[in-house]
């Protein structure tokens, strides 16, 4: 099992309704994707960080982490959603010690 | 509740026992603290990332994490181990959006 995290900054105003769309749609691009699990949208809340919020998904194995990414939904998203609206990013992925 | 992270690595060489112990003597430590939930130790596996490992835990509420941050044995653990073994760490905290 893989979390599969990433932290982001939007360009969007906090509170706008641009904000709020960007994570609306994140969330049924995404979860529309096969082999993702327990996707989640949070707040990023820790003022030593300028990141605002986090996408996190979880993978059974690199077989459906890599399906994920190549998937065209993923792709479109990219293209036409995060690399416009996001200003910055972080990916972090985490398997259990 | 919030979910309290830090990414990190160590001045040990991966596989270590000095690594091993690290680990095993955080989870002890801040476990034994408190308020702290769900602890986790993960392995950070995303090549786009230099971290190798992550602590993680819940917190009910601000006041809870406070208590962590002012506890003794997290005073000690940061002081005595954080501080001369951890080679770069970020922390990130998230709440559910």
């Amino acid at each position: 099992m893989i979390r599969h995290t990433v932290a982001f900054s939007l360009r969007h105003e906090a509170g706008s309704p641009a904000e709020t769309a960007f994570l609306e749609d994140g969330r049924q691009a995404l979860t529309s994707i096969p082999g993702v699990r327990d996707f989640a949208v949070a707040r990023q809340v820790s003022p030593k960080s300028s990141f605002r919020f986090q996408f996190a998904m979880s993978f059974a194995d690199a077989s459906a982490y890599e399906a994920y990414n190549a998937h065209p939904a993923h792709v479109a998203f990219v293209e036409q959603r995060w690399v416009p609206e996001v200003s910055e990013f972080e990916e972090l992925d985490f398997e259990a010690y």
